[in-house]
């Protein structure tokens, strides 16, 4: 079992910034990762919907042996974590949770700045699940809709970037916080620029690394870490053209994976 | 039947566009406007869905004893326009086709430019529309994933506009279009940065006027028009949360609109 892989899925890209942290911390632990292009954003669907996505792709995932499944994406883990948690009997976590703690242990003002997309600003699943750790802690918001495309256009590096991050920032910057929690697979991407913007006094939190961190704490406990010294096998699925996923998709892993397989879960 | 309403319906607040420019043209009117916001964006969405969405908002609009339907979002005119008008007993249009006829008019070096949203340019929906009319038009499209995002955060004024249709338009420009096609019912509020960037020897189609002068067509083909003098009556209906969509909905529509009846039509 030790030697199985861990299963990774997001509703698209996005959620290789996470496989890609797991990748760097754990570079024997074979990984299959899969990418529901076809439903991409889940954001905007109803959560019977993401359910149902979720659940099939679970489904796809415990069938390969996975030992472990990491809900990659925001708006699957905010309807879908408790489901699943409960179809499958390994270990599920999502990305909320883990990058709400990494948030709260990284602040020392108590002031949490939290940036995702708009609808996982408008669900408050952060907001929530950072207070129900810490119910003192400041929690300030900030929907940024231009901040996906801007990645998907690989213009993380431009004017424009810098100019729409600044906008974004600047409330938060204002309320003091000194914790910036990134919660949406998209933006470890624009850290750079977000990092000019931010100064030196806030701290980023990035909820891949903080997966990371949870994972190895998941994998201790259950003594499920594999022994393999080899690197690890890196397996892509999609849902759409493998060929699209292939292009981005290496730009969010940070490095060129191979061509995925497409598969039709419905 | 001539003082009935006509029927218009998105995925959104895009069509608000549309329905504004038709409002204009035919001020005695009454208009019944249906915003899809639960399901949008349609872009992604597959063409069943999209059919099947549709369809029930053309029953809903239909029971309200419509004169005519316009499909004034671009996915749902792609997909779903065969069969709505199948279904209907009523005049049944779309955005494409009269976008297309008033590019091909606009042009006279036959060089067309289509902007519009990743999921319609990658559909060729305007592009087939153009050279079914005009087999020697040659079109050249680009896809603006930014342009939605910027005219819904309100920054249609703002550098970061200008910068991103600076990047868009270069391609076309230096292709030597003299028609640029607004392939997307967002696109109008951006017209003053778009001339900004294009200049005064490209002509800038926009589908909503187009639309209302293929209304106006249809309107005089079938005898249809209101014989009434008075402001017309609008109406708004919306899937989604009624009071944001009448905060977004009047930046489309250009001036206030009163809060809309939410309907859920699944």
């Amino acid at each position: 079992m030790n030697n199985n892989p861990i299963g990774i899925f997001d509703s698209g890209f996005g959620g290789l910034t996470v496989m890609s942290a797991v990748h760097k911390m754990f570079p024997c632990e074979n990984l299959i990762y899969f990418g529901d292009s076809a439903h991409v954003p889940y954001g905007s669907k109803s959560p019977e919907t993401v359910i149902r996505f979720s659940k099939d792709i679970a489904a796809f995932l415990a069938s390969k042996k996975i030992k472990m499944l990491v809900i990659a994406c925001n708006t699957a883990t905010a309807h879908a974590l408790p489901t699943i948690k409960k179809m499958l009997k390994i270990p599920v976590i999502g990305v909320i949770e883990p990058g709400s703690k990494a948030a709260i242990a990284a602040t020392i003002a108590n002031k949490i700045g939290v940036i995702g997309t708009q609808g996982t600003i408008d669900s408050n699943s952060y907001k929530k699940s950072i207070n129900k750790i810490s119910k003192s802690a400041l929690v300030y918001q900030q929907a940024c809709p231009l901040f996906v495309p801007i990645v998907e256009e690989g213009w993380t590096n431009t004017r424009i970037a810098l100019e729409t991050a600044d906008i974004y920032l600047k409330p938060l910057i204002n309320k003091k916080i000194d914790s910036l929690l990134l919660g949406c697979t998209h933006y470890p991407l624009l850290r750079k620029v977000l990092e000019k913007v931010i100064g030196k006094n806030i701290k980023i939190v990035d909820s891949a690394n903080a997966v990371s961190c949870e994972i190895k704490r998941v994998l201790n406990e259950k003594n499920l870490f594999s022994n393999k010294k080899r690197a690890a096998i890196l397996t892509f699925y999609t849902s759409d053209n493998p060929k699209k996923f292939q292009k981005l998709g290496g730009v969010f892993f940070g490095q060129k994976i191979p061509k995925p397989q497409k598969i039709t879960l419905e």
